[in-house]
């Protein structure tokens, strides 16, 4: 079997997808799950396309980069054992940073690597563990060509002016703009969106990507003018446990009269706030929504509010609002959500049909509806199994 | 002469302005002017209602309270010198802060300002400065009545969610939360509408106060139902010097990567960005509109542009959109960027009539526009006297 591995590589975790290519491209992976643990006592769990469930331990010793190592060998070992006459084409990276470089998919080599080390500042949390992980395939399977996705590529198309801080010139020329993320489920989206509603895909189009993290994109043609996530993926929505878009005179605030260091506020901002901080209860929209206590509905309603506030601003920067797709776990799965979006932008048009809503349904605007309102599950992984072929198709 | 004296005191500076009250409340002042160079030399200039210019030293010693103190006795007496029979009927000062509990002007007294001392930490900058002239107009004339006027009352009225973070609950419940500035300006303009466009002064309507500090406020009849600024005066719009919203993970990196401690983002964020730090030439609108430089054009495009975001967002908290107002400096008197921010809201049914705009008409609305637009001059020390004139004739 032909097949495309897709990784997704954290400090501790491996997250991968295997996606035959044989006839052609194939949309959901074979096999896909996780190694967690790394550094600890890594555990291997994955399941197939008939959803059978797979555990395994995972041996691993010696230092980070080792352990990584080892836990990729591991993989590729079980995948093979899974796999007869596997044949792994190729490796496609979700890499979180490409810079203002990178606004395509591009292979990996040393001298792209070495570019890609230079946005680890930039996202200090992600970048390295990305890199680690191409740099530990090309190790091991230095004949794979290996192909890196960025989660901020698609939203170079935006105009300057959409990507610009009002910081001195000397910070912004560093690269301190808005780069924007969730780029490969917006484009994925994107791409399926013309099948739903036609014609109206190619106007404004407004996505909102509501999962544990959350963020909006303003697509023109198809393509990104304005997200909500900048330079950063704090900024913007509220999120599960992130505050999104806050005061910067509340950071120094916190740092004046609370005594709040660099690592206090990361913490506040990333892992205390959002839905989690505002209910005390649950980051879990699932939880919130089935809950009967008034700070749950306090959380869902200002999740909400600010969903609508940042709909009027995108729109202003699409030029209008032609669709509106919800996308992610919430997006796709959350009715109450959607309805509560859809009541706060009634004024824009939007107005959705309540039992399509309820049944999650692809088209869910009324008849009446001057905006086209839909819930499109994303696919990242497929996305990035996607782009990997194509690159490599164009590259022979 | 029967006035009421409207105080604006700074950490070093002290504005103020006389309004005669005789036969009625008059809107501009007989005489108005300020103290400048408290704590070093001392300087006061005024002009009176003939344009007529005066400047003279003021002598000042010991503690900075005393200079304070010193600095008011001095202007009383040079007020009576200029006004023979002036009888200072009340002092209405402009307090940046009322915190959650003074959702209107109030009569000061030491229960109050003990109150108003609790919300130093919010406004360090400006809080302690306007309370120590309330006090020390009081040891000076412990018999004239005075008035504190918030910036922040007239945004008591907002939704909770428009005044919340998503935070974790305990920091909000200490008052982490969005106050809004400026409100004494919105107060003023919203009184004025119902003259300038009728009923509609009763819908949903956007007033941008733009001048070297702005922002913008929603109103729903006539009421404060969301803005720009949140916690304190740097959130929202991009100003003379100031960032504007900020994704927060920016202060991360700059606390990680360069360095900086609190006092030096507080210099970055209100000193050295915004429309100076963008164009890196000014930070006065009347110099970029006349500057050829690429620089300047930039930071003009980026203010616009920031503003036309924001009305979408301020739209949405209003449920539409029937009128947009500007006000302040640059809201008065920079018709480029009417014309601009005009333009990038079409989308939402702005038009404006080019040569109204040109000449600052109170209405620029062209004909066919669905969005009423208009030009009122703010006037913040009239609003102080109005609301101390009005609070004291009902205190008796």
């Amino acid at each position: 079997m032909k097949a495309v591995l897709v990784i997704n590589a954290g400090s501790s975790s491996l997250k991968f997808a295997l996606f035959p290519t044989e006839p052609e491209l194939a949309g959901s992976p074979a096999l896909s799950g996780q190694i967690e643990g790394i550094g600890a006592t890594p555990q291997l769990s994955a399941k197939d396309a008939h959803g059978e469930r797979y555990h395994e331990a995972v041996k691993a010793s010696g230092s980070q980069n080792e352990q990584h190592r080892d836990a990729l060998n591991h993989l590729f070992g079980w995948l093979s054992a899974h796999n007869p006459n596997l044949d792994i084409v190729a490796a496609g990276h979700r890499i979180v940073h490409g810079g203002e470089l990178y606004s395509a998919p591009v292979q990996l080599n040393e001298f792209v690597l070495r570019d890609l080390d230079g946005f680890i500042p930039l996202a200090p949390l992600h970048q390295p563990h990305n890199l680690r992980a191409v740099r530990a395939v090309a190790t091991l399977m230095p004949d794979v060509p290996q192909v890196g996705c960025f989660d901020t590529a698609f939203h170079r198309s935006q105009p300057a002016l959409a990507q610009a801080y009002a910081l001195p010139r000397a910070i912004s020329a560093e690269g301190v703009k808005r780069y924007g993320f969730h780029g490969l489920s917006y484009d994925y989206v994107a791409r399926k969106l013309p099948d739903v509603i036609g014609e109206r895909s190619r106007g404004a189009v407004l996505i909102a990507h509501l999962g544990n993290g959350a963020s909006m994109c303003a697509l023109r043609d198809g393509k990104s003018v304005a997200s909500t996530m900048g330079f950063t993926a704090v900024e913007g929505l509220m999120m599960g446990t992130r505050t999104g878009s806050l005061d910067p005179g509340v950071m120094l605030y916190l740092m004046e009269q609370k005594g709040m260091d660099v690592k206090a506020l990361t913490n506040l901002l990333y892992k205390e706030s959002g839905l989690l901080g505002v209910s005390g209860i649950s980051q879990d929209m699932r939880t919130l929504l089935a809950s009967n206590a008034r700070e749950a509905r306090e959380a869902v309603d200002l999740f909400c509010y600010r969903i609508a506030r940042e709909i009027g601003s995108l729109a202003a920067a699409a030029g209008g609002l032609d669709a509106l797709v919800f996308t992610g776990g919430i997006g796709e799965h959350a009715a109450p959500v959607r309805e509560q979006v859809a009541k706060l932008s009634a004024w824009l048009g939007v107005t959705i049909d309540a039992s399509a809503n309820a049944a999650h349904a692809t088209r869910i605007d009324a008849p009446d509806s001057r905006v086209a309102v839909a819930v499109i599950p994303t696919n990242e992984e497929g996305m990035i199994a996607r782009y990997t072929v194509d690159l490599l198709a164009h590259a022979h």
